[in-house]
């Protein structure tokens, strides 16, 4: 008996899945619906190519209707929206053309995506504002950019679109500012590294205003902001990135299970509340693998596999999926940022205890051209140093980190593990100990108390009169600038200089990036005085105040 | 009481533990002796350095002798050689600016590298023919070219050194035979891999001579090589770069046991058979993780981790290093190549049994510009699917992959994990199938028996009556070279002709890289024909024949 499988939506998860059905099961009859008119195209590229990155529009398109219909004998049918689903007879009804039909089904996979969210703000529906999903989107704000040329662009949100859109527009020529009302961009990033963004950003020449909230849009030709703070920006176009929102309509209304944070509660199998109907991709809630709390992960990565798992259960399978690490990565201007596993906001949120280190390693071997130093954040557990999270910003070589360091955290990984892991090596592509290793070696210093260290915020706490700040780089660093108050002794003068140092106090040790500061931190503390060292260094301390 | 630790070799390994035994004692007593000029020198770096990618020479020399003096407070001693080890007194003599002396230890590390392999070649021993190791050689090298300004230059093997040389000399403008007497360069890769390099080798004016070994060098000014074939190369400088070969002299005139490989044994802890003395680096014997063999690994990357580990058992740890996977990386003009784990040859000799794919994915999303395919082959148990090796090479991203794969190895993952990784994408990075989650599905599927596959070399031992060849691709790559004797059936036309193909046939399907060619096995294995799909397409034999 061939079994009749619906499908719903037409891009990432709901075109991996057909095509992995197909491939499983040639006699199996397969009906995908997309209410737009594309399918299987790169939302991913859409930024993109507005910014002129990506030259030509049909590169966008993946698979065309046509060539998914030959390759893998589907029935494809766009401008067809499904706008009902009727669990009793396990059916759909389908809308299209104005006209309304019912199509009856075996198993049924939801993959509607999200939809960009629109906050209630007064002059929010006015023309010249847009968000950026899917073809129609991009068509229409490159034919502004063509036909209009707007010179000033204002992009609202600073997450992964906000901030692509960004650069994008101002690759296309535009004079663009960057609203979020949050105090940092990039929520996959804790503060002090999201703060390395923010740099890029304002160093490309885009204008950044931060915890500032649209309060309305006015204006006649040209747009006014009208921020929270009074502020105005006058543009000529606003794109609209303040999140997705999972696209949940149809399922609700169907009876089946929402979770929590709002997307469709899938089992393990990716199968919702209804055993016949399977949903993935941006519409689903998934387990978080660290803090086990539900999440909505809206990336590609997962959304693809997910439909390939779907396709895979219904052709009789039982694979699970077991949540996701959330692994995250963008390119902004010169520098990328990656975030895999749990972050700071989000470990505390769970109650999870954890320790942090940061490191800054060079992308590979400094004597050899072209290295550029990355910053590596760990987040991880004080029992037995298993990795809850790691992020990583620089110029070169992120990717690869971040992709090591995901798969050590899927594994459930430790920083010793870390530490011995054996990394390809030649000069053009990384150190003989890798950033990795170095993350790895600097975490489990901390974690088995070879060195006792402090973070910058923790100064706060701290009573000045017990402690004394030493900064052990060299003259001309300490020049150039340095810690208030502090006490300048070069790592390699130390030893000859130790009665200079009071044994009463506490001495709070920082030097560029935080080795000087380890090393001069072994000598100390081996001599008996009271030592901490100040994790990520100099460099971290002015990343947070730019 | 504080401990007395003597240090042979000033490079990788020696610098390694003395700086990290510094750190974790502050009262050891550090001596380093090291028999050359320099310590702690970038000899991964030497290649380019002669090649003006590196421009100065300073920037070789990691750490000088004062630096770490100031920095570590060991007693370094340069041009003093360690010419003999006392074990019954604990000491060891020393042979400095001619005359010899004697030094007590409580602990002693060796770690005196390896030396270039000079075979015992007629005329080997002439002016113009050099090896590369250190900065002596280099500045030889050096001045060679600035002086002398020769116009072609030899390098006798293909190995890392060799081609890395190649390369440099290539740059610097001279005219460069590459002669290997094996039948490939790059032994970690197999041959099919190896190819690749070769071709880019060739692509870019190295000429390039295989199997055929140097007979003999002679000539007056210029110099003659005569080769086993018969054939002759006339050029004005040869590099020798045949490998190298552990130091042991010292070991083995001390009395401490050899492995079957000629390096030093240690026990897992690093320690020789003597338990006052350890060994690291070049000159000893690990244990190869896959196979469990002994290995020789001459890499910086084990070098320096084995003397952080050395550095910490001899101040009381009990650290393991439990072998190495001889991940290796390099760069041939415009090409990666990598390995980590096993090859064939190497699990053919330990009698492993394995299966092995070939996939090639774009090194990120094909719509974003400056994509490059990249070839992953992969090596995994039939029983569990366990990956026993990975070799990649391509132009962008391979650096990448290969450290995931090794962190996959380590950590003993198979090929059903890699489906999972969650890798980070976004179109400048990856896919959101990542080409490692690509190497997991391809591989899965042949162990799954979802698809049957053949290699090409495979093919020979099939009688050709038995079967057809089906090439899957478009007309135009079919026509533009395909195999002979194959039948041409587009893959999108498959379901329409079936009747074209014979039942009573095997059917052998190839496409450009295998993914097409599964697509199609798909449709005619669920129809009963009997199918193989060419593993890594119509690629793998092209790189094969050039
Ligand atoms: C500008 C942009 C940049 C991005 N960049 C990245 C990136 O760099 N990396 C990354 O990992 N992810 C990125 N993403 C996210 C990624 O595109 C999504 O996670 C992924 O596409 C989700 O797949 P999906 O199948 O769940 O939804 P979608 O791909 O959005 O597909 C859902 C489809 O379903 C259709 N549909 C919805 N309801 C119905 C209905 N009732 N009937 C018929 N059709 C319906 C919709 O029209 C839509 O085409 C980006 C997204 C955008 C918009
Ligand atoms: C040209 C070149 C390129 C390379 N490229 C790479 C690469 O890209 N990636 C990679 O991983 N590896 C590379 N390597 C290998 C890497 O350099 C070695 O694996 C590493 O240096 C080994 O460290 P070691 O401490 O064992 O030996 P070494 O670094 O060689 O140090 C040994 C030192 O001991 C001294 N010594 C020996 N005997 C005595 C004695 N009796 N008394 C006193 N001193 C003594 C020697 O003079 C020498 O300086 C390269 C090597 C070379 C030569
Ligand atoms: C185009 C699309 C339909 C393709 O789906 P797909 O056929 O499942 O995926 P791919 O083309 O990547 O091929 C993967 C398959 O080829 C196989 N394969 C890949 N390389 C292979 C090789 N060298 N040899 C044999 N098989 C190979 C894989 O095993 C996998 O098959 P399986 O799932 O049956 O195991 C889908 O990816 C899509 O719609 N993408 C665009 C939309 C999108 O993802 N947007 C968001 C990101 S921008
Ligand atoms: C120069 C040399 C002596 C340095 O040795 P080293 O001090 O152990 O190594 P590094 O400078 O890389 O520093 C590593 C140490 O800094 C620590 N560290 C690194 N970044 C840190 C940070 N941001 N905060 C705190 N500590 C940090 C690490 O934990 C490690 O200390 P540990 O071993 O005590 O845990 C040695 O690497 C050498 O000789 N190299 C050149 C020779 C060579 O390797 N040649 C072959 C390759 S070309």
């Amino acid at each position: 008996m061939t079994k009749k499988v619906l499908i719903v939506g037409g891009v990432a998860g709901g075109a991996s899945a057909a095509a992995r059905l197909r491939r499983l099961d040639e006699d199996a009859e397969i009906i995908l619906f997309e209410r737009g008119e594309y399918i299987s195209f790169a939302n991913c590229g859409l930024p993109y190519y507005l910014g002129g990155v990506i030259k030509e529009r049909e590169n966008l398109l993946v698979q065309t209707v046509q060539g998914m219909q030959e390759r893998f004998n589907v029935d494809i049918r766009i401008k067809s929206e499904v706008t009902k689903i009727l669990r009793e007879t396990k059916e759909v009804e389908v809308l299209s053309q104005g006209k309304t039909y019912r199509e009856s089904y075996d198993y049924l996979v939801l993959s509607p995506g999200a939809d960009p969210i629109l906050p209630p703000i007064p002059g929010i529906q006015r023309e010249g504002i847009y968000t950026l999903r899917n073809m129609a989107d991009v068509d229409r704000i490159k034919s502004l950019l063509e036909e209009k040329k707007p010179k000033r662009a204002a992009v609202v949100g600073g997450g992964y679109v906000g901030i692509e859109m960004a650069e994008n527009l101002k690759h296309a020529g535009l004079d663009v500012v960057l609203i979020e009302a949050a105090e940092q961009v990039m929520g996959p990033l804790d503060v002090e590294m999201a703060r390395i963004v923010e740099k890029e950003l304002m160093d490309n020449g885009i204008r950044l205003v931060l915890q500032d909230a649209v309060q309305r849009f006015q204006g006649e030709r040209e747009i006014e902001i009208i921020l929270g703070s009074g502020k105005q920006e006058q543009v000529d176009m606003v794109i609209m990135a303040a999140g997705v929102r999972p696209e949940t309509k149809l399922a609700k209304e169907a009876g089946l299970e929402i979770g929590e944070r709002g997307g469709i509660r899938v089992d393990e199998h990716l199968r919702t509340s209804d055993p016949a109907i399977y949903a993935v991709g941006d519409a689903i809630e998934v387990k978080d693998r660290i803090s086990g709390e539900y999440a909505i992960i809206p990336l590609a990565g997962p959304a693809n596999k997910q439909g390939r798992i779907v396709a895979n259960n219904i052709c009789g399978g039982t694979d699970q999926y077991l949540g996701s690490l959330g692994t995250s990565i963008i390119k902004v201007f010169h520098v990328t940022a990656a975030a895999a596993g749990n972050n700071e906001k989000i470990l505390r949120r769970a109650g999870i205890p954890y320790l942090k280190s940061f490191t800054h390693s060079g992308s590979h071997a400094g004597y050899y051209p072209g290295a550029f130093i990355l910053t590596i954040k760990l987040l991880f557990s004080p029992e037995d140093g298993k990795i809850l999270g790691a992020q990583i910003v620089g110029r070169e070589g992120v990717d690869k980190r971040i992709d090591v360091l995901a798969t050590a955290i899927k594994h459930g990984l430790t920083v010793y593990d870390l530490e011995e892991l054996e990394l390809a090596y030649a000069p053009p592509y990384s150190s003989a100990k890798d950033p990795v290793n170095m993350a790895g070696f600097t975490a489990a210093n901390i974690l088995k108390g070879d060195v006792k260290i402090l973070h910058w915020e923790d100064l706060q706490s701290l009573n000045r009169a017990e402690y004394v700040i030493l900064d052990v780089r060299t003259k001309e660093e300490y020049e150039n600038g340095s810690f208030e108050g502090s006490i300048h002794l070069p790592v390699d003068n130390i030893r000859q200089r130790l009665d200079e140092i009071p044994k009463d106090k506490k001495i709070i040790i920082y030097c560029k990036v935080g080795l000087r500061g380890y090393i001069a931190y072994r000598i100390l503390a081996q001599r008996g005085y009271d030592v901490y060292n100040l994790s990520g260094g100099y460099e971290i301390y002015l990343a947070e105040e730019y």
